[in-house]
C-alpha cells in the first residue's frame, strides 16, 4: 500500500470525527510514544528464543495490529508537520547508503544506530 | 512511495551489508523505540506555541529524518516478523471504523486511544 | 523513600511470585518502555494548557501511578544488572554539574539534552 | 539514597541554570522518552546470550548514566506535576500485591503487565 493512500484515509477518517482539533504535533508525538510502548510490551515477557513460537500463536495478528497503529500515528505526524513521506523516505535511504558504505559496514554492528 | 517497495529497498540494504543477523525481532523492536526516542527529544524542549516556528527553522527536515529512520525499523520489524503490512493496515483502518462510528465518536477523545 | 528501600521491597515481591525467571535485564527495558508508553498516553490529548486541570481532575493520581510504574522496572533493571544505584546517581549529578556549568547554562535549552 | 533527596538536588540544580522554564509536565513526559530511547539503544544490538558479557565489558556503567537520567525526568516530572512520589510509590506497591496474589501469581507471567 502506498503511503499517500494511508495518509488521505487517515485524513479522511480524522475529518469525519472531527478529530483534527486533537492532533497537534506534539499530541501525535506522544500518542506514537504510547503505541510503540503497546509494540514493545507485546515482548516483554518473550525470551529471544520464544519469539517464534509466540508469533505463531496469534502473536503475529497482535503484532500486525500494533505495527499499524505505530504507522498511522507516525503517518498523521508527517501529514500535520508538513512533512513530505516520500521525500523523508527517498532522502534518508540515500544519506544511509553513504553514511554505511558496503565495504567498510558488512557485519559490523558497532558502529551504525540507523538501518 | 509503496511500503512494499520501501521493505525491498531495506531488504537489499541489509543483507548487501549482512545486517540481517542483528535484526532479530527484539532487537527491531528495540531500535524502534531507540529512534522514537530520538523523535519525542525533537520536541522535548518546544512548547506546543512554538512548534510550528521550530518546524520551519529547519526542524521539519530533521523530523522527516526521524521519521523515515521510525518507519525503516518499523517495516523491518514487519518484514522479520512475518507480518504482511499491508494486510495488517486494511485490517487495523477496517476495525478503526468499526470501533469509532463517525457518529458517536465526532469531536469526542476521551473514548479512543487509536486513530 | 530510599531507592535501597524500593529495591529490596521489589526483590521480595518477586520473588514470592517466582517472577524472577521473567526478569531479564532486555525484559525489563522493553517493560519499562510499556510503562513509559502507558505515562505518554495520559498526556497525548491534553494540549499545554490543559495539563494543569487535567492533572486536578483525577489525573495527578493516575500519573502517580504510571510514575510508580516505571521507577520500578528502573529500579528492577539496575538490580537485575548489577547497576549500583546510588553510585549512577551520585555519578550522573556530579558529571552533569560539569557538563553544564552555571554561568553557561543559564536558561539555555539548546545545547542540553540532560538535567 | 532518597527520592525526597533526589528530588531537592535536582530542584537546585534546575534553578541554578534557570531552567525551570523549560520544565513543563509535557516537556519533561517527552524527555523522558528520549531517555528511555536511549536506554533501550543500548540493548538493539545485544542478543540475550550476550547480555551479561555487554554489561562486563562497560555496558554497566553505560547502562547506570541510562538509568540515572530516566531517573532524574522521572523525579522532576513527579515535581513539577505535583505528584507525591512516596506516596505513589506506597500506594502502587500495595495496589500491586493486592492485584497479584502470591499464591495465584506464583510463576504466571500471562496476566501482569505490572510488577
Amino acid at each position: 500500500m502506498d503511503l499517500a493512500q494511508i495518509q488521505s484515509k487517515l485524513e479522511l477518517f480524522t475529518s469525519e470525527r472531527d478529530w483534527d482539533q486533537f492532533h497537534s504535533v506534539r499530541n501525535l508525538a506522544l500518542a506514537l510514544v504510547g503505541e510503540v510502548g503497546e509494540l514493545a510490551e507485546l515482548f516483554q515477557w518473550i525470551d529471544d528464543s520464544k519469539v517464534s513460537a509466540f508469533l505463531d500463536e496469534g502473536g503475529r495478528d497482535r503484532l500486525g495490529e500494533e505495527i499499524a497503529d505505530v504507522l498511522f500515528y507516525l503517518v498523521r505526524l508527517a501529514d500535520k508537520a508538513g512533512v513530505d513521506l516520500d521525500h523523508a523516505v527517498s532522502e534518508k535511504l540515500a544519506s544511509n547508503a553513504v553514511k554505511y558504505p558496503v565495504d567498510k559496514s558488512r557485519g559490523v554492528n558497532t558502529k551504525y544506530t540507523d538501518l
